[in-house]
């Protein structure tokens, strides 16, 4: 299948403790396609040190370097958000097509401005909306516009972050901050809503209730309490483009019940989707199909054409993200369009900003 | 225990398929402590021939002449919403106590003309949001109330209507006219967001959608197409005044996995109220604790000592009704106030107000 070898560049591949480390390396060792041709990050000796530790032949501490370098064909950028922008351009600039982690930039503002450069540099801008590679949601969405449930009629979505809640891990703490871009609304809630978008289509029109229930919070390790000014829960509803009507509730920590509940009820049936965490973008899912008017359920299977990797298992957390690669080089390779762009970031941004707009306003918001 | 019969005067107890016949008639007959000394219908020959199949000694085609006849301690308007406030100010003129099915008034300025009427007349106006009486619904509120999870952080309420969808039952087709009072947000949401109001607190802020996804439904009975102005999708969200963040999503017809789904998260665990059926007032709850951090669920069974009924089940619709009518003696031998009364409805009227004024206009709003 694989007619071409990808060698990327990626920004962000410091420490085993990375999130680059301990996402994208074991997703690329599950799949074939890629090589790790080049690294960077913050210091030449960490560079030095991870270009060892994970076998990679170019490594630098300027990600200007790296992207113009010949062995890289695809610039990876996984590091904090408010660095995002500054390292896409630098990738674009070089005329390099880049993969962004989500959320694609600081605010909105940010991914208007990365959309916009990939379009004028007509070089392609993916972003990790890991998502909607998800076997289990390629799968749900393709049911759902075979009108497998008729036409929807109206959707639920309970979900918990998982973390946020009265405690926060020490590699978690700069996600208090609003200013850091990352957060339960832009991250987890950012995730999982796009994933329920990608799958029923956009709001026209939102309404949102947003607050911060634990403005203290406990670090795991030294039990120091520090603040906290993200929004640790998240209410929103509205009207979808097909009409039907949308409920969102999703919340800090993890409840005894619903950590994940999603249901599409249709004219003809209902899909329950249900995990036992709430983050999308690695749930493994079971799925679930109703006859509707109460009828009893039944588990539905993922058909195996869904399945694009067989070297690691649904329950692992890159599990996704490997089927995002796996993707993202079909794009590249044959020209298609599975992986989400810039400009589909863009529109996640816009909605996001609506939705602090309509919490903090008390107005419906539209941002399409 | 019961000191004293209560004669009643119910109003509206004609044939059979009557409400207060299928409901009212069985809950008295499961209880002691009152006797249906008489009733009024809309004519006489129907008035006779209720009051020889439920063995009333008087009957009535006025009203007025039911509220002021000697034998009736007590007036029970159980008629359709739009006679409410007439048939209310003849019994309260009367200088007679009176309990009114909920919906109270036939919109808000009705339920205040109603509230301020029993209180210049200092008579008391019962009202019948009788899910303040299940045994299920008390305990979990003493639960909540004694911190048996802490604070609430937050409340999310799923349930499904179980009718007003795609089909109509023709008994209920005068409750798809907006006009008749009578609708899924009054009655079945109604009733339900007023069981969480009562165990959790208010809304200080509450935003709305709704929306009428079947505008033409078929009649069972003849298959003939007719039109629903009512909404079938209420979906709401806000802030309790204990800061909860509250989302409910309340939906027409039934679905296949929450017909009713209640969670309520705090800060030391959850409680999880689940029932097949998704109107509060009927429902036979199971009562679930999870002690949080996504640990597992245990039954709680409620104790004997909420149970005031043992001659009919949980399972009964009219169970719940009956444990009403029980408080309801105690409230007017003892003085307690156990029954909501005319200010309570108004409570609601006017959030159910605030919640069609928050849809249409797309702003949050406040009630209280």
């Amino acid at each position: 299948m694989v007619d071409r070898t990808i060698r990327l560049g990626i920004i962000g591949l410091s420490s085993a403790e990375s999130w680059a480390a301990r996402a994208h390396v074991p997703a690329l060792k599950a799949i074939t396609g890629y090589e790790i041709a080049a690294l960077s990050t913050s210091n030449i000796d960490s560079a030095a040190k991870a270009a060892k530790t994970f076998d990679v032949p170019a490594f630098f501490d300027n990600p200007v370097q790296l992207a113009k370098h010949p062995d890289v064909d695809v610039v990876v950028v996984a590091v904090k958000v408010p660095h995002h922008r500054d390292l896409v351009t630098a990738a674009l600039d070089a005329g390099k097509p880049v993969y962004c982690e989500w959320p694609l930039g600081n605010g909105r503002q940010d991914a208007e401005a990365m959309a916009a450069l990939s379009r004028d540099a007509d070089v392609t801008g993916f972003v990790g909306l890991q998502g909607r590679a998800s076997p289990a949601l390629r799968y749900i969405r393709d049911l759902v516009k075979a009108g497998h449930i008729g036409d929807v009629v109206s959707t639920t979505l309970v979900g918990s972050a998982g973390a946020w809640g009265a405690t926060i891990d020490p590699r978690l703490v700069y996600g208090l901050d609003r200013k850091n871009g990352v957060s339960m609304l832009t991250v987890q809630f950012g995730h999982t809503i796009d994933g329920l978008c990608w799958c029923l289509g956009e709001f026209s029109e939102i309404s949102a209730t947003l607050a911060t229930r634990f403005p203290m919070v406990k670090r795991t390790d030294t039990g120091e309490m520090v603040p906290k000014t993200i929004d640790d829960q998240i209410a929103v509803s509205g009207i979808l483009q097909n009409g039907a009507v949308a409920s969102v509730h999703y919340r800090s920590g993890s409840s005894s019940v619903a950590n994940f509940l999603w249901e599409i009820n249709g004219t003809e049936g209902d899909l329950v989707i249900t995990s036992n965490q709430g983050r999308l973008q690695y749930s493994d899912f079971r799925i679930q199909h109703g006859p509707g008017k109460g009828g009893k359920l039944a588990d539905m299977v993922v058909p195996e054409a869904y399945k694009l990797v067989h070297t690691c298992a649904p329950t692992d957390m890159f599990y996704t993200l490997a089927h995002a690669y796996t993707l993202m080089h079909k794009d590249i390779v044959n020209g298609t369009s599975h992986v989400p762009r810039f400009s589909d970031a863009l529109v996640r941004h816009k909605m996001i900003e609506s939705i602090e707009t309509a919490s903090s306003t008390g107005s419906r918001q539209a941002y399409l």
